[in-house]
Order: structure tokens, then C-alpha cells, then sequence
């Protein structure tokens, strides 16, 4: 089979000829259809991310080998079985659940892979969906997906969807909280989407791009936006909110800058949810947080029933996720630079 | 009657004459008989924390106003009651929550209004129990205490003691758990004995002071202790955790030295409890936060609930809070500056 | 002032002169615009509820005293305030939150009100609102009104919403959930809207009257609907949910006749929420509840809390409260007919 | 290998010869050591339970196939593992964790496989613990437990403390809750450690006989007792509760007679855990369930994860699981006799 390898960080990613997997046990091997083009992918990439104190964090200590096979957000049909893997059968469309751990630690047990201890995600740790094929460990990380729903959308479900559905939930929103979400891009447009369709809660955007809290109010249904570049944020978010401040921010960026603003606008008790990969550090006042009660909240990603979950609204039309460009297998490299350019709104996919 | 007043920040409290007042509507006039003296009666006195940056963060830009009667853990009897107060009568003894809110906020709504947006907290913003008497708002902010039960020990239910169940309540631990208790002074003891009670977690108290780890382990039932001065706090917690690291910190301490630790041995998913009102700055690495699945959660105090559950628990034995030193009411400086000297081992107590 | 009140039970309403209440200490009279008349107050007309083995349950058993002015569901403007009272001021437009409890017990502490050991509500054990004014015990049970929103249909927000909101909240649905709502009148319609704006879950109407189910369709949002006269219903939901039962169950009949139908298409797992106040009894198979591991979950209104946020969905158009009929005070027995004889499509409001 | 099977309902069970498994993919062959004789295997032999107007409810209604080799609580040693599987060595001594579910429905999907929509539990639906060799289809599904560790005793946390503590989460209890246990037999005993170790409620234990009472002061720490064959239980628990009624209620008997009694001791707000398979029915107030909002909650066994943390608290000493009597495999008939005799107090292990 052929795969699309990230082989040295930095470097051009190569097309490798790579033996077919043969699914064993309860493995499952997956014709990929789809393969989302993630912001993580871009960091695998470039080698690292940016730590405090000026350090570059490397994703080999973290336990990433290269060469690798990039692409976690997977969509394709069944192509094989290992002997004792059940449910499932040849052709079935299927959407991959790649967070997958290794099984055995308290995050694991009760269903959040996603943040076990010893992660093995595909596309990760594992060997991805950049390829012809991709074999997962079991076929418990597979959920049918309708004949009807387009595959190149649902793949996006198990990232960038996820990531927004975890941090909305993360963010334990109830009907009368002004929440603000920071990143108006795939990422942000998703959470609003869901935010409005799981939470009463009321939403404002903010982003520095006019284009783009345009989208969050049509495609999102932001009830209020607000541009950190014209306005001074903090002062924005004061008025919006009757000089209470915010009840939770979601920061999609988590950028030093952006968080240092997030921390200036926030009402008692406020849970600041921090998802974007961004990196930087903060300069965190401690006898705020007890005297305030806030809450800083990382969020990684989703679990399986929360996918599950995702699909369920996707099927029902309750949210749109929006696939902009599609790439070849030989374009990967082409798809990591756009993307890493800013070239890409909405989500770029690879078929192979 | 007469009270010690912080007349100025800084210099000693003033024994003064005041009038007496007289309750009306729902108020309720107790006489008081303990009233504990508290770590956060020193920031009251010293007009300020330490913020981030060097930067002092003054009790007055946070709506404190001088003189002021400090006093927030008070247990006494009942003198007097408004025409609407109700359900109790002169002479019943009574723990008084002083943690009282404005009442129309979202956390007032639900009954934590210690973390009220406009707080009104007896001894913090309004007359609190350094006095002969106080004036609690609402009959509804009394419980009654045993007619056994020593009333100095009571006293500390309201805020020692409710700190520390509010910072168990939320590091929210399991049984299979590794917490570490960072500072083994009278609140962590507190919290190692509620979390031996309500949570079946395994406890490592850390601290500077081998007699405080003795008294964790003896008083505080915990299951292990280190000297942070004479070890490496995150060698030894990774040794003691097999390698995993802990799955909760609660840090009575909250300084940049402590907490900079804290950050070092965590567990994936760990929760980080902020409580101390030490102060001074975090560089937070915020990539680590999502990728970690961190939790930074700022505990204030407890909510009536809280420490009704306090009062239950302590009537059956099942936490024993201690009182070490009493004092009268022109000894308030004098107690003041012993806590902050650290020569008060546990709590304590202005007998007016 | 004038009020409407039950003297005795089954009697017509009297309208009697009464003298107006002057507010003291946190009180707060206000001046009826709207008070919706509710099928509870019919149960309180005619004294009692039916109870299991054929008994009749006594209102006067649990407490209520007649004379009686019924009515708890009330808007209006305020008229005076008590000395303690604060934070509103003469003519500021009010919703009243009619479900006040004594203020000691557990679930009061955690402002649950609606769920006291001691209840004092409005209409029910204390003077309601089918009066020209209502006095409130504190200003804490008041939420100021938008002046643009209808009086009448704010009304509705403290009972009927409230009920539909607390029973959707006690039915803890996820996105994936199939639930069942059993009676698509007011409530249930109700119910409906608040389930599609703050879960994801699809939503399964069951009446017996098909212009219901339209209504269910077309102003609830129902996904689907089932009429249980002419369809068997547990055919009906085991085809819906692909053989798989309803994950929940929110039942605004709750007669002896629905439940046991409820009882036979539940999925494992399954919470049935029961909120009507029909009554008769239910032979339940204990064994059943561990095997299955069902939850049966009684519901009552719902807290202050979930009313602020009510009003907050309101004012934002998330959910339409109906309001299909007026009345004036000396007509309230003639409501009362129209309501028990299912003659009032909405809610029916007496304007005094 | 030799297993004692059920044949058919109602006969002795007959010691066969089995071929051993041999395991493959995930799969893990564990030679028995201790299989814990449990209550619910009396059903299993008896082919049913005793449901709702007098019916018998089947097993094979439920999928039991026969001839079925029972035991669900089974401790061993390590004989071999498939390629799959990992983590463990030959010879590890392990727990197994038995209510294994299908691993495709929301239960599964969150851990809580005991509550899987087509459960495959070890010793129910596939060959179970009376036997000496038992096949565990993933490693996942394994615990180790420490050298020092008693494996009869270990072999009683699968199901006998794990109901227990499942039984007690449901419970939800808090430190001023007064919860009553029905029945204090091995799982309420067990219950009641787990409570005193886990919330700070006080216990109110009820038995029929005083030697299981005075068990229940002495080794489950009940805080008082009541002999419901010698007092009028409503009566008793209504002293108890200075009239209050209990907070919440475990009946590990689940009886029509005792659930009867239940309902009529209960504060407003009460959950009643029904766990017990004894079977009956219960005539249900159905209004009574709005207006005093209980909840009735059906309780079976516990998640991998309970599992996990109830081997934590006994390798700690928090609770202390009690083995009575030990059998050999072709004692396995007598066994279940005198458990069904009401001779075993404790538990009973076959020790194949």
C-alpha cells in the first residue's frame, strides 16, 4: 500500500510503498476514504511545540518515531477482519476512533482514551490514515456511519468536532452563562455550533478576522462578536456582559497573548478552558485563582462515546461540518503548508 | 459592646466602644463566645497580598473598608432576634457562616455563597467576631452546635476547617488515588483527616517540617509523608507513585516556589487545587495544559451545605478539629502576630 | 384587595376582600398582573389527589389550610418593599418564584427550595396569586423582567416551564439518547423545546390526541410521534429506536395506565421520569429494577435557579411559552372548569 | 479440565471433563484458584427469579444457555495469554473482572460494562469460575493483585464487594445523610465498610436476626440498629432521624415486604437502592413520586474501574472482605445448598 510519510521533521513528506497490514485477534483493517489534515499534524511535521521559558518541547520525548504515517481523523470502508473481531463486515462505511490508549489505566477504564497514560493514537504514535489502508487494534474504535452522510465530513468528526465537543463539555456551560470563544476557525466555528445545540448558553466570538465572526454568526450562531484587534477585548467583553465579565472562555488559540486578555475578562468563578496547541507561557497571579475561583481547564480531544454522540447530530443535521479542499495522497506536503500558511478555512482532507 | 477593630492596616488593633445593635427583620444578634483567628486575618491587617509581577494587591481595591472588626469563625449564643427571625431561640448555641453573599447571583442561587460576585462576609467586608457581639443577617446562616461540644473547637468549622472540605470537595478523589497535601499546618491536617473520611484516597502530606509530617501521619492519618526541604519533592512522589505521579495536589501554601513543584510531578489528567493565600506568580507552560488534560482549580472556602456537613461530622468524632491557644479580646494584636510568626501550632481563639 | 379563594374544596372560588399586605424586613409586595391558573390548583379545589389502593390523598393532609387564594405562577410589578429589602425598586416588572421553602433543610441550603422538607410555597400552603397583590417573603425570590417581554407568558415560566425544565434536567439526556415524552400538552410541549435547546437528544412524542402530536411536531420539535390510542406503544417505540427501547422516559400523565406501558420499552439503563400528578399506582417488578438497572425519578418544579435560567432562554427566543386564554379574577372558577375538562389548549392566565 | 456444571435447573451440578481453552488474540487463560459461591448462582440453578403478579421469570428467557459452568468472582494464577495479549506474565496472580458486556453500547462505551445492552458475563452467559481453568477474552478485563493478598478473599471483590459498592455510589450519599442498609448479610456488611470508608454518612443497619446486627456494629461500623422483626421499622427509623425520615435507603433484600416498609420511612428527596434479586412487587404511590421527588434506583454489581478501587481499599486494610467456608469443585452442589439454607455467613469459596 502506498503512504504519504513524514520521515525526517521539517523535510518533504515522502510517498512510501509499505506492506498491507493483515488484521489479527480483534483487529480491523480500514480502506481509508478520508483523511482530515489536522493542526497536531503540523507540529508532528515541524518536530515540537513552543514551551515556556523560549524552550521548543520535541514530540520524540513525548514518544513519537519517526518515520511516521500522519493522519488521525480516518473515514473509509472495511476492508478485512482479524478472527475474532465482530459486529462489523466487509464494506461497512465506518468513521475510526483514533484516540486510542492502552486500555489499562483509570482514564482508560472508564472510557476516556483519549487521555490515557500511555497513549497510542493513530496517526500519532501509531501509523495513520495518510495511507491506503490504516489497521486498528480493535474493532470496538469503529462506528458505522449512514449510507447517505459524506465521508469526507464525518472524518472530521473524530478531531477537529471532537476537540470542540470536549471542550464544550469541558466547559460545563448552562443556559444563562455568556461564554466566549476564542478562535473563530474550524475549531471555534464547531464549538459554537454545538455549544448552541447542547447548552442554552449565550456566545460570543472573537477573533482578529472580520471574515471570519461573520462566519461565526451565520455558520456558528455567535450571538454577539467581537474583533481583539479593533476593540480592546477586555473592555468589549465588559460591556457585552453587563460589566459580570465571563462565565467561561474557550480558547482555541492558547497563545500567551490570548489567554493574558482571556484572564482579564472573566467573572468569579469562571472556567477557562484552554485547547489550542499555540503554546507560550502565562504569567499566573496564584492567590487569584482561590480568591476568584477560577478554573483552568486542558482539554485534549474527545472519548469514543463522545464521537458516538457527534455522529448521532451529524446524522440528524443538528450540526455541518464544512470540508473545504481535498487533496491527493502526493499532495500531503501541499496540504500541511496551506493549512500551516492559514490558507485552508474549514477543513482540508486527503483521499488516497 | 466592645470589639478589636483594624483601624489602619498595619498597626495594632483597637479595642473600641461601640453600640450594640439591635436585629431586625430576619437579623439575629449572637453573642459570641470563640472567634477563631485566621491566616486571612493577617492579609486584613496588612492591607494586602502578594500578586504577580511584585505586584501588591491591596484589600481595599477588593472592597474591604477600615476600621474593620476581623472575625469569621465565631460560635456563640443567642441574644437576640428580629421580629422575622425564626426557628431559633435565646441561648441556643450556634455556629455562625460568615460567608454570606449578596443572594442574587448564580452561585448565591445555588447556595455557594462563598463565591458570591459581591461577597458581604462577616469579619471581611461587614462586622465580623472580634467583638462581644455580631450581627448575622439572616437566621438562616445559624446552625446549632451540641450542647457537648466545645465551642472554640466549633468556631473553626466556619473557615479552617471549611477551607479544607472545599479544597477536598474539589480535587474530587477516588479511591485508588495518590493526593498530595502540600503544607501540614492546621488546614492540611484538616483536609487529611476529611479525605481519610469521605474519600478513600491514598494521602502523601508534604512539607518543610518533619514535627508537622509527624503530626500528619499521627493526627492527619497520612498514608505517607516527605520533606520537601531535605528531598526532591518530585523524586519522591514518583517513587512513592511507582512512577505514575499524583492524581490530585491540593496546596495549602499556593507560592510560586510550591506550586512550581506541584507542576513537576503530575499524573496526566491531574487536578492541582490552589488554596493558599501565599501569593506571587506561576509561569504556566500552556501547551502542557490540553496535552496533560490539566486542572488548575482556585478553592475558596465552602458553602453552608458544607458546613452543616462539617458539624455532622465532628459531633460523631469523625474529624477532630483542635484549638491550641486562646487569647482575650486586647490580646487580638498579640494573637495576630504570633500566627504570623508561626508560633501558633493549630488554631487560635479570641475568647471576647 | 380583591382575591379569588378556595373556601372550601369543590365550591366555586370566592372573591373576597382582603386587607393588603404591608411588606416588612425582606418582603416585597407585588402587584398581580398575571397569575396562570395550573392543573395543580384544580387538585387543590378539589382537596386531593388519587393515591394507591383506590385511596384519595387530602391536601389538607399535606399541610394546605382553606380558606386559600390559589396561584403560583405570578408576574407583576413591585408595589412597596420591607426596610431589608433591596436590589429592586416601586414599578420594576417581576417574575415571582412561587416554590419557597423554609430555608433550613438540605435542599434548601443548596437552593433547591422547591424540594423543602417544610414547603411554603405561594398558592399552595401561603396566600398566591389570584389576588390583585401577592406578598413575597424576600427580594431574593424575585427575577427582574426584559420591559419588552409579555407579562402573561412570563407567568408560565415559574410552573409550567419550571416543571418542564427540572424534569428534562432530571431525565439526563445525552445526544444520542432516544427519549420519550408522554403527554404533548403544555408541558410536554414545553418539554420538548427545552430538550432540543439544551441536550441533542431525539425527541419522541406519545399522546392520544393527534392534534397534539402535530403541535409536538411543529412547536415542540419532536423528531418523531407516537399515538399511543391508535398505535401500540410498545411496538411504536422498540420500531423508532431499532428495537432498542427509550433511554428515558419523561411522563407528564404518570397514571397507572402510562407507566405501565413506560415500563415495557425501556432500554438497560433507562430513567423514567415521572412528573404528572394523575396518580393510581403501579405494580412494579422489583427484581427488574437491579437486572435492568432502571431509575425511577419523581420531579418536582423545579429551583430558582432553573427559573433565571428560563428567563434567560426566554428573553433570547430560544423557547416560546404559550399563553392561549385570559381571565379575570371572578372568573377563575370558570378557568378552573375549562382546564379540568381539557378545554384550554396552552395556558390559561387570570389577570387581575 | 474439570468443571462442576449446571446440567439443567433445579439438579445436582455434575463435574465434567472439559477440553482446556487454549487463548488467542486478547484472549487470557487464568487457572482458578478461588470462585467465590454467590446468591445469584441459586438463581441460575433454580432457572429463575420470582416476578410481578406471581410470574417466574427465566434465566433463558434473559440468554442463559445450560449445561453452564457458574462463578463469577474468580482469582488465579496466569497460564497462558493469546499473541494479543499483554501487560501480564504466566503466573501473576490476578483478579478477574466477570460482567464483561459487548463493548458497542453507551454502557460499554464508558466503562460500565456491567450494564451492557447484551452483557457476556463469565459464569452467566459464558463459562465461568467452578472449574480450573476459566477463559478471559481480553487482559483488560485482569487486575493483578499483590503477593501478600488473600486470593479467596480477593476473589469476593468481583461481585460481592463490588455490588456492595456499586449499590453505595448509587446512593450518593453525603456526611449528614442518614442512610438505612436493608439486610446485613456479607453485602451489607460490606456496604456499610464501604460507606464509613468513602462518605461520612451515618449508618442505620436493619436485619431481622441479632447476630447480624451485632455484625454490623462490630465489623461494618453501623452507627445504630434496628431488629425489624422486633420493632415497627417505620417507627424505629422515624426515632432515629428525630422524625426526619432516612436520606436514603439499600435493600440488599428487595422484597415486596421490605421495599413496603421502605417507602414509608423516607425524607422527601430519598433514593431507595433496590439490589437484591429476591424478587415480588411493590405497589407504587405514583403521585407520591413527584410531590416527595424519590427516586428508586435498581443497583447491579459495579464497572471494571469499582473494581480497580475496591482492590486499592482492601490491599490498604479499608475494608476487610470476610471468606467463611471453603469447598472443593465436586462439593460445588452442597455449596449452593447451604447458601440457599442460610448457613454460610460470609462468603463461600470453591477452591478448584
Amino acid at each position: 500500500m502506498k503512504a504519504a510519510r513524514i520521515v525526517k521533521p521539517k523535510e518533504s513528506l515522502q510517498v512510501q510503498e509499505l506492506e498491507t497490514p493483515k488484521p489479527k485477534g480483534s483487529q480491523v483493517l480500514v480502506k481509508v476514504h478520508s483523511s482530515g489534515v489536522c493542526h497536531s499534524d503540523i507540529h508532528l511535521w515541524e518536530g515540537g511545540y513552543e514551551g515556556p521559558h523560549g524552550l521548543f518541547l520535541k514530540t520524540t520525548d513525548r514518544g513519537v518515531k519517526y518515520p511516521l504515517t500522519p493522519g488521525h481523523e480516518i473515514a473509509g470502508t472495511i476492508d478485512s477482519l482479524g478472527e475474532q473481531a465482530e459486529a462489523f463486515s466487509k464494506n461497512d462505511k465506518v468513521l475510526v476512533y483514533p484516540w486510542i490508549g492502552e486500555g489499562l489505566c483509570p482514564a482508560c477504564r472508564v472510557g476516556d482514551e483519549n487521555l490515557c497514560d500511555k497513549p497510542r493514537s493513530l496517526g500519532v504514535y501509531a501509523e495513520g490514515g495518510y495511507a491506503e489502508y490504516v489497521l486498528v487494534p480493535s474493532y470496538k474504535y469503529l462506528v458505522k456511519i449512514d449510507e447517505g452522510m459524506d465521508m469526507d465530513a464525518a472524518a472530521t468528526l473524530s478531531c477537529s468536532a471532537l476537540t470542540a465537543y470536549g471542550a464544550v463539555k469541558n466547559a460545563n456551560l448552562k443556559p444563562d452563562d455568556n461564554v466566549v470563544i476564542v478562535g473563530a476557525g474550524g475549531l471555534g466555528l464547531m464549538a459554537m455550533q454545538l455549544a448552541k445545540a447542547v447548552t442554552g448558553a449565550r456566545i460570543i466570538a472573537m477573533d482578529i478576522g472580520d471574515d471570519k465572526l461573520k462566519a461565526a454568526k451565520e455558520d456558528g450562531g455567535a450571538d454577539d462578536v467581537v474583533n481583539s484587534k479593533k476593540e480592546d477585548p477586555v473592555k468589549a467583553i465588559m460591556e457585552l456582559t453587563d460589566k459580570l465579565g465571563a462565565d467561561a472562555v474557550i480558547d482555541f488559540v492558547n497563545a500567551s497573548k490570548t489567554v493574558e486578555a482571556d484572564m482579564q475578562f472573566l467573572r468569579r468563578r469562571a472556567s477557562v478552558v484552554l485547547v489550542g496547541l499555540f503554546g507560550g507561557e502565562l504569567k499566573l497571579s496564584l492567590v487569584s485563582m482561590p480568591t476568584r475561583a477560577y478554573r483552568l481547564i486542558g482539554s485534549y480531544t474527545g472519548s469514543l462515546n463522545d464521537m458516538v454522540e457527534l455522529v448521532s447530530l451529524a446524522k440528524r443535521g443538528v450540526i455541518k461540518p464544512v470540508v473545504s479542499e481535498r487533496f491527493k495522497l502526493n499532495q500531503a506536503t501541499e496540504a500541511l503548508s496551506k493549512l500551516k500558511d492559514g490558507k485552508i478555512a474549514g477543513r482540508g482532507v486527503i483521499n488516497p
